[in-house]
């Protein structure tokens, strides 16, 4: 059982009737709900409620966060993120959902760009599993097939991952790296490409696993700060004359 | 034949005797000698220039910038760094030397805080090489001795290398990656250790044989800028029923 | 909770009275005890059994296999280790401990001649932890310190790690990537250098804590062999002149 | 300039007229041929030439070596073998293509199976560069496209690479790690699949500028073989009591 937070934008859903349609409680309400039904205390919390619905409790009580943001990145101020960086960087665990590649907080946790090719045009989507040691594919198959979703295609600006683990092939002729893991500090990022807005993708039951595996692997590790600054010798240190 | 630029915040040097006897033309000068010598097109700048020796003409004409600070690097200024970053992004080699891990150019493309243990108590210092592969140990043996040098100890708060090339054993007890490479858009990055102002570290002629190979290492790939954003799919998209 | 084998080579423990003092029921006894408080359903192996108690019954009961050898590597028939590397490549975790880096298992898995440096010399060896997010290093400190070791240093001739968990700082002068993990197929491996067989190592409460965790790190990931060989498409393919 | 060998199997040439028609002097004849053009002095070598072509004399004097085989690996003889893996531990690089992947001096330096999904349906590939600051890249575009060529697909069972430099899309609906980097000892490897024997994939132009990069990119790196073994100590070790 972790104490889980989804951050959604939740714009979409509120001026786009195909995406409430899809989503009645949000994106965030779909996914807290299959997470909650694996177990975790799982809260949500988006873009229009004070503090974007991240004060410095919910933050310091969050084991895992996932993000979900595509139209309004520049609305998250630079101050939640700061905070939200230093939160994973002490070990919480983030989860980047999708459009979230170009959120504030995974582009400065990447230090690149993060851009990418896209296309909305029902492309058929086959994430391949590239890693199939890894936590995050447990109870899948050998790949997930979408049937239409948005393209996104590399060059994908991104650091290499620690771990690439999947792998998507898209209908229209391009390939992208669509499940990376980093470590950063004491936490575990995990960047998960699909789940367009005007999709169900967030109802099918393999990517939902995948979701709640990344969110298990995710788990920060007990772990104290390291000393960082001025440190004494463990060791003597000779005296030696300059030569 | 390399265009390169060695990057110096040059306070030290002003204001501390025992630097400029050691450094008399600047650590910028020490080591702009030894890699005009390697048969490169060197260019030195630091920080009190107008916009700190970075005009657009220089950033643009460099191939390789090496950069050292320590005192100061909160008088950088934030358009310098950002457009530094966006050269390297597009290409441009960058050399991190010592002090500068705390730099605002290598903490925003890391996006960790770069923070670790120091201590100033004249510590020997042991570089082993780990990668004898690397292009950047190339002519040197299986380790620099460095008879006194600032302490770096781990933890070394960086995301995990893509190569890591050398790995220091200090005297008082602790180790250190002090060298790591890293790939970023589509430049590339050595970070390297050694380098406390008041030794003579960059006289030594295996941490000059280094630099001089990291800045071969780090030159520019020819490759044109992929496309970013919307993009025509290259393969035909069926039209497909929603289940 | 996880079936378990140790596997000792067991021969130090017969010859040197001073190895069977500090470890009165092999070094495989110690370790299987504090796995079995750990929960584990915990087995042992050893060379001089038939097949060296790895029966094809064993092995595919067994989801993590711990080894421990160091006289007697050339013994240990190729049959049995092509059967372990099969099991690894199908999922099962391996632990390599200590003198096992020339063990066949790993040399096989590794692909490199897995050498070093190493002495006898009663070293002070201090483990610093590189990777503070890693499960393998919850519930310790910064650093493991051992009062006597063997000394095991770089250049150590293996694949760059996956993720390298710790590097040691040996007092004789030398460094060693003491912690590395592999992923090889659908298996998960962790090499942990500490063991030698004259000091009391596997008695340390750090020690136990590390191998436990790597016990559940390396834990069976529940993902169906993928299908090899001859693919039928899952597209069309477009029938095309020769051009 | 460098000393370059093609080994190559040469048995589809000698049997399938299909073959033969495009590659006159044999796959290894045309590869050798750019690479003459590129500057370097250029040696083949094949199967059934004595010791398949690799003397110690020509291993000794080989800086990068390239393989193609697909037949007949099971013919190549093991201690040959041995002695090139040796030769690569020691700096020489290994360019290995497409069928290769499961060639025995492949498969040993791995320690995988390296097995793939197969289809030999003409369908169309298209590389695609996911790391657009690498050496093997330069000059080239986004991507290689090749209208028909062999299907590779993935789950490929190899050890996650050092750096993956491209990644390929098939018309039937599979993607592949298809450019890869490994570092094995004091030398480097290059995994480089496009290249069936019934097409004219190797009188492609950038498939051409490919090999011509990953075999500068292979060049050995000037460094004396590490001592390994018994190792004196390089600083005093302190006299302790048994706690």
């Amino acid at each position: 059982m972790l104490n889980v937070t989804v951050w959604n934008e939740n714009r979409h859903e509120k001026h786009n009737p195909k995406v409430s349609q899809i989503y009645p409680n949000g994106i965030h309400g779909t996914i807290a709900k299959f997470l909650a039904e694996d177990g975790h205390k799982v809260n949500t919390a988006t873009l229009d409620e004070v503090d974007h619905g991240l004060s410095n409790k919910v933050l310091e009580n969050t084991e895992v966060l996932l993000w979900w943001g595509h139209l309004a990145h520049g609305e998250v101020k630079d101050e939640i993120v700061e905070k939200v960086k230093q939160r994973v960087l002490d070990g919480m665990g983030l989860i980047v959902l999708h459009s979230a590649h170009f959120s504030k907080i995974f582009k400065t946790l990447m230090g690149t760009t993060c851009d990418l090719k896209w296309r909305e045009a029902d492309d058929l989507e086959r994430l391949w599993v590239i890693d199939p040691s890894h936590p995050i594919v447990e109870g899948i198959g050998e790949y997930i097939e979408l049937e239409k979703e948005e393209m996104y295609g590399e060059h994908f600006d991104i650091p290499a991952p620690d771990e690439l683990v999947f792998t998507s092939w898209f209908e229209g002729g391009e390939v992208f790296r669509s499940g990376c893991t980093y470590q950063r500090g004491r936490g575990k990022i995990f960047y998960f490409r699909p789940g367009h807005e005007t999709y169900a993708t967030y109802h099918n039951k393999e990517i939902q696993t995948v979701i709640k595996n990344a969110v298990k692997w995710a788990s920060p590790t007990k772990f104290a700060k390291p000393a960082y600054g001025n440190a004494k010798a463990l060791e003597e240190i000779k005296a030696k004359e300059t030569v």
